[in-house]
């Protein structure tokens, strides 16, 4: 596959341009760009500017308003429920977080279950937003069903990712953002283009027999909740992603289990809404209503040290800390740029085209 | 192995009688023996009866202070540090969950991170105690070393469990309690009973290898978290371990890594301690700071009802919701009896002549 290198600053400018273009305001398509394209400098190039086009496809269906009232309904000293109006998660979801970061301001912990929203990118980036306050940040949220619970062969959740981030003193921050299933679509989407196929427990066939096929989903295949199956801990897998639906959705009133809207604009939306939308959880914990901030920072600083110092197996140069991957990978495109493949970047040239913007 | 049944309120007079026999105070007596035998109806064999002997060691070394001073050292709204002063786990989590719910009533959640402390039991037993309240319950709790994370041979974190649960309208709630790693102990202990291997995935050797021996902790080997190596997500696992013992113990002030303290008394303290005790973190959210309890307890019914209804895979009889096996146990057992294997009668028969209490 052919790679072409854009610098961060290239692509911003036109994702901002395109965001400009459906309608967004200019503040809140600088804020969509940020937080699309921080999945891009993290290395997670599924949720990145590959699904720019996806989101204006659903904004041509009228599932995504560019101009939504995102608003508090309902709330405590320490909780809110946020409706995102159908706006694009890209922005409801800072909006939600800031509102949980104000809340632990006052309350000492603020969490906002939000209604009404759609995909909100990576939660790292929405979790990362707490480390500057010495808060640490978590964020969740559903998606459409894609992944089948132990013994099930109906998809009844999403990959449902849970991030957690917390800061550190001199060490960079913890930041461990996972997708609740084994393997994330993502990383089907790259053995699909490689024509390889999948280990075994990542997914299974239409039967529930387990399978390799990389283009299982297209055949009536689903995904596997983190373990694989029964023996391995499945149902522990399973069992978290039901716990980011239950936060994210019935405690907002979004929709839930499988009938959460999809992400692509071509799959006709579930017969059934039980809610409004999709569903995000935003949570943030200042650290000095538990104890100092730099105690606890100093307390980080040892504890990734140790980690650091495990010895590794084998074949392996070292035991990583969650989030040195991303952040490795952060400082290297931020310097050197971010690499497009070619089917990305023909995408990209053809909305570009069509919305009057040059990538 | 044969078996002898035992009715609740015996095993409950027993031990309330041994706890009574430390020097506990009557009442924390009565708390222990009710959060200890939870795991005993649950079905959770590993952490009820068969450990009483395991406390009652940590008590004689002067590891477990049986008449603690249990209090708050710092506090906000919704956030509160308390310090368990040795006391045993299974009446300082109780204690920390009620203050975690009396913030909840006030602030909308309560959130408490606990510090010297020792074994809690399970983790479930704490956080239902949420939803007569109508409110979700969270429970964890860090726990001594035998896991080695993802790409290394040291065992740095324990097998750190992770319990949510969340009341329902007229099905019967949702509880989902699971150790962060592939398997937890308890499944070893058993499988070495029956002399018996372990599936791959679920241990390695002390060189990191993969392994299917029961008995390989006693060998320099370890537990493996939940996706047992890095192609199946073990990265996720280590990460939700790793959550849990900075919620537990840098938000607190406890032990954390491989510094927590070990549970068998014949173990000695790791050389170093940067914190007291071991960690739990206790958590409550009000539905109704969320949203009416009567719509998210109608949704979760809907939920737990689509879940029932999925379609299960052949040789499979039902698709099932988390907490649903452990709540047919303790129905079945609360009836007919708790059945205890031959080797935990002698143990516990040993233990009552020793302290002059009749089993």
């Amino acid at each position: 596959m052919s790679e072409t290198i854009y610098s961060y600053q290239r692509l911003a400018e036109f994702t901002t341009a395109i965001f400009s273009r459906i309608g967004c305001p200019k503040e809140e398509a600088i804020i969509a760009t940020k937080t699309l394209l921080s999945a891009d400098l993290r290395g997670i190039d599924s949720h990145g500017i590959a699904r720019l086009i996806g989101y204006v496809r659903l904004w041509e269906v009228k599932r995504v308003n560019a101009t939504p009232d995102i608003r508090i309904i309902h709330e405590s000293p320490s909780t809110a429920v946020v409706d995102g109006d159908s706006g694009l998660g890209l922005v409801v979801a800072p909006f939600a977080m800031q509102v949980a970061i104000e809340k632990a301001k006052n309350a000492g912990t603020g969490w906002v279950s939000v209604q009404n929203s759609n995909h909100f990118g990576i939660a790292g980036c929405h979790a990362m937003m707490a480390l500057e306050h010495d808060m640490i940040g978590i964020a969740m949220t559903n998606a459409s069903p894609l992944v089948a619970p132990t013994f099930s062969i109906d998809k009844m959740l999403g990959t449902n990712p849970i991030c957690v981030a917390a800061p550190a003193g001199k060490e960079p921050a913890f930041v461990a953002d996972l997708a609740t299933t084994t393997a994330a679509n993502g990383k089907l989407e790259i053995l699909q283009r490689k024509n390889k196929e999948t280990p075994l427990g990542w997914v299974q066939d239409e039967a529930g027999n387990s399978s390799t096929d990389a283009n299982i989903l297209k055949k009536g295949g689903a995904l596997l909740p983190l373990g694989g199956d029964r023996e391995h801990g499945s149902h522990k897998g399973y069992a978290l992603g039901a716990i980011v639906d239950i936060f994210s959705a019935l405690l907002s009133g979004a929709n839930y289990a499988p009938w959460v809207p999809p992400f692509p604009a071509y799959v006709p939306m579930p017969a059934q809404q039980p809610g409004k939308g999709i569903g995000h959880f935003l949570g943030a914990m200042r650290i000095d209503a538990f104890r100092p901030a730099e105690d606890f920072k100093r307390d980080m600083d040892h504890w990734i040290q140790g980690f650091r110092a495990a010895r590794p197996m084998a074949g392996q140069e070292r035991v990583l800390v969650p989030g040195d991957p991303e952040r490795e990978m952060e400082k290297e495109r931020s310097e050197v740029g971010i690499p497009l493949v070619e089917s990305v970047v023909k995408d990209l040239r053809e909305l570009g085209e069509r919305l009057g913007v040059v990538l």
